[in-house]
């Protein structure tokens, strides 16, 4: 393993790419395959038997290209199956973005009062409670699952007053709890931001949990001495398990560039 | 193969139990095996390829059970890959719901002009409009993907002002057209049916696939010989590859009754 080894990132499906975009903006130099699993995809609704099956496929199929730390931008697979992930590669690191976002959110609120979203199966799972309150057991947490945002983030539906009505829905008995801190505990869910950020209302930080993997994974690689310290930009190497029609407008969406080349593989 | 083997219905999900009740409906001595592939679920986003290996897998689920016939519940499969399906059950009659609704609505429609709404596989390969003009070519087929709607009915937001939205995001156009005839050409639509039938307005008839399957299956039972004379109602036998958490409030929304037994498979 050295510091040209790549970064192992990888999610049920598009998702994912809000943490590599996050990541490219925050170390430019570092090589990240991306594996979309887009023939299964979504995890969020599934059961805990099976996304800890998808999680170690999902792993397998990253560790073929030796990467030197494993991301996964799945907060489903980091509530139900972060154990999976790590007996499945070895020593090499795991960031989960559950974790990294549950820490940033304990250092942002100030009244101690944290609201999180995310997939049937994060929330269900209640990881992001366990989480924050393993770091500070006086925090009181308030989770919502919002399932309709991935299809609407999916689908485009970034601005549509559906979107905003579905937020009102999701989002109205949260707003009232007396939250000073939203994490967005779903990958796709940045990509709702701004409907997200009027609907709960102003002085509210949020928690972008691609950002908070970004920060950690810089930190990691700095103490571990595995940062690239290439002064050349990487491009993404992605994979997915299915290519449907839209990948190319969904790429678009989620990264802001044009798509580069892209693997099939097998699950 | 006897009158009491049983008749296999698979779909990606919980879209083809519309199928299984209205089976129940018309033929209720039939015993049915249903298989719904909830590990993999959504397959309307997902590539030709990917939707042809699955239907591969979810006939040789059904074929353990050696049923008399094999009902395509999903459109999706049925527009893409019903020529694997028949290739993989050997001489046994498979019924899929294009067909079936296809052949409806040509009975149905007086001025040969027929909407069809379904997923975006469905609508991406034409394959209503050539199974339409196949029995009829001087009608007209206007089509429509709304894939917002098949996680809005598995979410129960079948009456919310949101779906309402959404619906009008879809069927504007097409209501404009001067069809008289609308194929749900999807299993999950006719959860929707009643917010579908508001949007579109009076005087549009509405085609549910599920239906037209049901009429499809008593008829070609009866030419076969193979129609169960019993007079005992029959309870489904349900199949799933994951279980999860709301299921049963699924079923329940689904079939309007109680959730029987259900056996988890593998895929």
């Amino acid at each position: 393993m050295t510091t040209d080894s790549p970064i192992g990132i990888f999610d049920s499906g598009f998702g994912g790419l809000t943490v590599v975009k996050a990541i490219q903006a925050a170390l430019p130099a570092e090589r990240i395959i991306y594996f979309g699993d887009t023939a299964r995809v979504p995890y969020g609704p599934k059961s805990q038997i099976t996304i800890r099956k998808y999680a170690a496929d999902d792993t397998a199929i990253l560790m073929r290209y030796q990467p030197k730390m494993i991301i996964v931008a799945c907060n489903t697979v980091s509530a139900l199956a972060l154990d999976v992930v790590e007996k499945s590669c070895g020593n090499i690191p795991v960031i989960g973005v559950l974790k990294a976002g549950a820490s940033l959110a304990v250092q942002v609120t100030k009244n101690k009062r944290i609201g999180v979203i995310g997939t049937q199966a994060t929330v269900g799972s209640n990881a992001y409670a366990c989480a924050i309150n393993a770091l500070d057991s006086d925090i009181e947490v308030i989770s919502q699952a919002c399932p309709l945002f991935v299809p609407l983030a999916e689908e485009g539906f970034i601005n549509h007053p559906a979107t905003r009505l579905l937020a009102e829905h999701y989002l109205t008995e949260i707003r009232q709890r007396g939250i000073d801190t939203l994490v967005l505990g779903c990958t796709h869910y940045p990509i709702l931001r701004q409907v997200i950020e009027e609907t709960i209302g102003n002085g509210i930080a949020i928690i972008d949990s691609a950002e908070a993997v970004a920060l950690r994974t810089r930190e990691l690689l700095m103490e571990s001495g595995l940062l690239n310290q290439s002064s050349k930009a990487a491009v993404p190497h992605l994979l997915v398990s299915d290519l449907p029609q839209k990948f190319s407008m969904l790429y678009q969406l989620f990264m802001g560039s044009e798509l580069p080349d892209v693997d099939l593989v097998e699950v």
